[in-house]
């Protein structure tokens, strides 16, 4: 496996297009609050496919429940906007992640996020129990040093 | 377990009343289309309910798996509005269920759909196989004769 | 309108009982994390009707986006959980208004959310513009000064 | 305008590529019955886009509600899964327009869908009345002579 090792990036941002569909947005007008935290996974599990993992894998041991979400929205997204969805690694600890997610539309900030994921072992009917992220999946992630991306 | 066959009710219809939610209409103001078939499939459930039965425990064998669903829209819902879910068994065979399902709305049909739903053995990582429905489940239904709750 | 003065409730705090559906769940089992924010809001809206009041009523003059939202995750919600939010107002200024909420499942805190919304004027096809919250809606609310309906 | 004339492409299909995201799993691990009518929508609208056309326009005087909506389901979709919709024109009224779309992974049949859409003058607050398409949006798309692109 040496091949993959130097061929493994290791990763602290991603930034993800979309467009707003129309099944996102609400009676007034404008995509849903609770659609931005889909946007924000939507993006997470993109940078982790980038990274070579699957972050809900169906025979996976683990598993990553999200742990807290928050966002502040500043501008409303509507049909059929084109955005970007800018992520960023915040903090990494043993056996949790953060990210910051802001969401920008023709160069403006629409919306900034947070997400933590905690590492847990998945065991169908059991209750979740933490532990520390896999080695191969710690790896290949690191906090953000820049703040480059943010809109 | 006599008491229980005792108290055993065979349903064959069932009326869900329900308000529209913000976050299920659009920007045309009006509820999606596709959350229509969530209504008809929450009123499904809470048939099952009605019956004693729970469509998709977590350590069940079987599961009920959507192979059709159709609906024709007339007259629009809008938030709050509250409206009614008809459900009736119109078939019912060894593998299979279907039902069909009318949205009314202050005494006027909004909507009418259709579900049929095949037994399945659920082996989580295998693909599903059609079986025979249990007959501790088939004995809960049947098909309805009157077509009375239909508005 | 004296009348209507006279039976004026005014509100501080609101509990909503719900049951899990099936399609708020993921591939993980339990509800996925953005459709907290959606009972979050359904509370809200709740709150709002039991005021005499639609937070979004289609020819209004006046709407409430939401600024910020936030959640914590401490227990899973599994199809199909019966839970309620218990929702506080806890900030209520000239232009918005900030609620908590608590998701509690069998006694236990499931989750627990903060919500801001803002008045803004509502003309279509214009940029949203803060104004005060009109007299009729603040009247029917103040913020709670007990905790005792949170788990 | 002779210029966009020239250009104007007459569209009859579309073929939309996707990748399941998590927040469209249910419990079952695959894709909620429901949110395939949203993947058809989705292709829609691209296809419209392709055309030029935006079939939700804020200002526009004309909407395109849906009148009836099928799916008959072959094989089920997971997280992350990549997929098509192919899109094709089934028939082309005065009035409305019909589509079948087929969800093909991996070069096999996952679903087959229909969707007729009507259109009606767009008044908010005023009841939907039924009215010819306008000629420049009518003009953009004819019915599909070929079955080449289904699977």
């Amino acid at each position: 496996m040496e091949g993959f090792l130097l061929k493994q990036t290791v990763i602290s941002e991603f930034c993800l297009t979309r467009r707003v569909q129309f099944y996102e947005t609400d009676a007034a007008g404008i995509v849903h609050f609770s659609v931005f935290f889909r946007y924000m996974e939507e993006a997470e599990h993109a940078m982790w496919r980038a990274a070579g993992l699957n972050i809900a894998h169906q025979d996976a041991q683990v598993g990553f429940p999200r742990v807290a979400a928050g966002f502040e929205f500043f501008k409303p997204l509507r049909f059929p906007d084109e955005f970007e969805v800018h992520l960023q690694i915040t903090r990494k600890s043993t056996k949790s992640l953060s990210y910051s997610a802001t969401i920008v539309k023709n160069g403006q900030t629409a919306a900034r996020g947070t997400l933590s994921v905690a590492c847990v072992s998945s065991c169908p009917g059991k209750p979740m129990r933490g532990i520390s992220i896999p080695s191969e999946i710690a790896d290949c992630f690191e906090v953000a040093t820049t703040e480059g991306t943010k809109a």
